[in-house]
């Protein structure tokens, strides 16, 4: 295996299964050492994921890098535009690719990287009667043999305009499909990752985000003597926000962002919940809203059931009714599921109050303070339409 | 120019200057963006500068490429090992320059993205005795001819161990050299980034941080069998916050973090800052603590001529001593200075109070919620020790 990897022109061999063996040349093992240090139940799961890009530029081609270098098992990228030396102040393409469709550049590079990854590459443009077409196919490919509307786990939306990511919130909204949504701004220095599940929380149509909220045509961006500014550093981290939390939705650790803005001159890391909106103008959005609310009973029946489960595996600890030294036992089950790596409170008195509480921050995302569920959404809409109509 | 770039095999030419001009075959257009766009007052600065990089890791590279793509003048690259199939979970190496040093590998790829990067490569051990040496040799070069003690304009320590963080802590104190530090949690999931400014902040023997201090051996991460949890995404996001924050410090712009954690299973960013620590066991820090107390008349007077100047200055603005209607004048040159892209105050009501105002976390970091300035090192040496030593 050393001998081929050692010749530039020979790609390493693929492999059948996901090896946790700690040597030099197993390309997973400090993957699954999740495992074994107990933030991922099941990192092997990763094979059986399927997720489609939409965009691949600044962040769009890191995500696609991020995803193919933990073993995704299939990556489905779209974009239609060319690879340009203007794009060289951002990661992953090389100036060599000059002139390349985005898409096959990606797909050079990534199978390179990891042969295990299955890449299908589009080049079309989603907006477009016949891309949108193709693309709704495409996503739904594969969906029969698995009883699903879609074929994809996840859509990471990774455009720089408006327009392509309404098209985005149509696919999935007609799809049932949760998707993610990313976006840098025009300055470079700020960016967000946001969570759309249709029906449950606001659908793109419902809210766009402040970021592109701004009031600006965005087919402006393109046009000849003007252009926004963009930098591998903020790219980067929208990046590696968003794959880390598509990777947490997907194999089920810590706690998964509904909204997570940055701010990199200040180094503000501003985070929100937005309910849907019961006027969207999405009517796939209000149906899926629909299906949301007719499903609560069921939902409501699990959530008690596990609730049961719960309080009866409590039941097995030993009850004292005579607490008078106010003693409380702590489940370490219980300790253990929160998947905080490092332990605050572990740590003695002096260390432990000079940083603040994650806690106590990010858990009651309606407590107002950093978070809030925005309910009125008639009225944001109002706000926006008036901002972008300016 | 684009019939050249077309061919995989030779690389673009470097250019002269970089250039604002808006077309598909300026690779600088969207970074000179920047200054456009009020963000960077002179960004051809960049080109003036040296940074080095110890530790070609999940961390450095990346750095080292962002570095690369913004167009900084030199880098020096320091690290021993050779390229692992093992890294490939990691962005930036790819799977054909296994066996490589990560030194060559690293001027390989970057050369080919940015010919204009003075490159130099290090492949030694700095926490040797001759390496050690050659690191200080090669960090004072150039430093003659600019009259300073250190010939680079920043030390970014991208290493995954505590022996070489003091190697580097080591030379950074003995040549007054500004550093910056990064490390990523052996599970994978969080990270930090921190500022050390000689004798103005504490340095790493001060108060090494939370993420090292957690009495691990940290060589047994390289014992056969046991190895470390790593996340493309976490390294990813790590590498951006500390270049960002670099390139924050070089051309002046924002606010530089002292330190800055992330927690990826909450999305939580602690901040906090460091002061020095009167009782270092490092004597060259305490040196530079004794060299910093001496020129505080000497601060105090540039900051006073400062506040002097901006009063003044204000003193030109029409005064309205009848004020019934509490109108207050915003000055434009100072709203613009704050260098914030998005301006929640310019956003309608419904829109402001759904977030978080950024001021109110981040500026004062001696408000105690969200950050605080550790005063009482000596007992929190004391417990660090402690948990090192158990």
């Amino acid at each position: 295996m050393t001998l081929i990897m050692k010749s530039a022109t020979i790609r390493r061999s693929k492999v059948k299964e996901l090896s946790a063996e700690v040597v030099d040349s197993n390309p997973y093992s400090r993957l699954m050492a999740l495992q074994r240090m107990g933030i991922v139940e099941n990192y092997e799961k990763i094979r059986d994921f399927s997720v489609a890009i939409v965009g691949i530029g600044g962040v769009g081609s890191v995500a696609a890098e991020m995803l193919t270098r933990c073993g995704i098992g299939r990556l489905l990228l779209y974009d239609y535009d060319t690879v340009e030396l203007a794009n060289m102040n951002r990661l992953f393409f090389r100036p060599d690719q000059v002139g390349m469709t985005k898409t096959d550049a990606a797909v050079q590079t990534l199978s390179d990287i990891n042969p295990d990854v299955v890449l299908e590459s589009y080049s079309l443009n989603i907006t477009t009667v016949k891309g949108f077409d193709t693309f709704i196919e495409s996503l739904k490919r594969k969906s029969a043999e698995e009883g699903r509307s879609s074929g994809v786990d996840l859509v990471l939306s990774c455009v720089d305009n408006y327009e392509a990511r309404m098209v985005v919130n149509q696919a999935c909204n007609e799809l049932n499909q949760t998707w993610m949504e990313s976006g840098v701004s025009e300055d470079a220095v700020s960016g967000h990752i946001q969570l759309l599940v249709p029906g449950e929380t606001a659908c793109f149509a419902c809210a766009p985000p402040l970021v592109v909220a701004s009031g600006v045509d965005e087919r402006t961006l393109k046009r000849e003597g003007v252009c926004a500014a963009s930098l591998p550093t903020t790219m980067g981290v929208v990046a590696g926000l968003l794959v880390q939390n598509s990777l947490k939705y997907l194999l089920k650790f810590g706690q998964v962002s509904p909204y997570l803005g940055y701010n990199s001159l200040k180094d503000y890391f501003p985070a929100m919940e937005m309910k849907p909106n019961p006027q969207c103008s999405n009517s796939a959005c209000l149906q899926r809203q629909k299906e949301y609310i007719q499903a609560k009973p069921a939902r409501d029946a699990l959530a008690k059931a596990k609730l049961d489960a719960e309080s009866s595996s409590e039941a097995e600890c030993p009850l004292h009714m005579d607490n008078e030294w106010h003693i409380s036992v702590v489940d370490d089950s219980e300790a253990e599921s929160s998947n905080i790596g490092k332990k605050p409170d572990a740590l003695p008195d002096g260390l432990v109050h000079e940083l603040p509480n994650a806690d106590k921050y990010q858990e009651p995302p309606a407590s107002g303070e950093t978070s809030a569920i925005t309910d009125d959404l008639e009225e944001l809409q109002r706000q926006l339409d008036a901002l972008n109509s300016s």
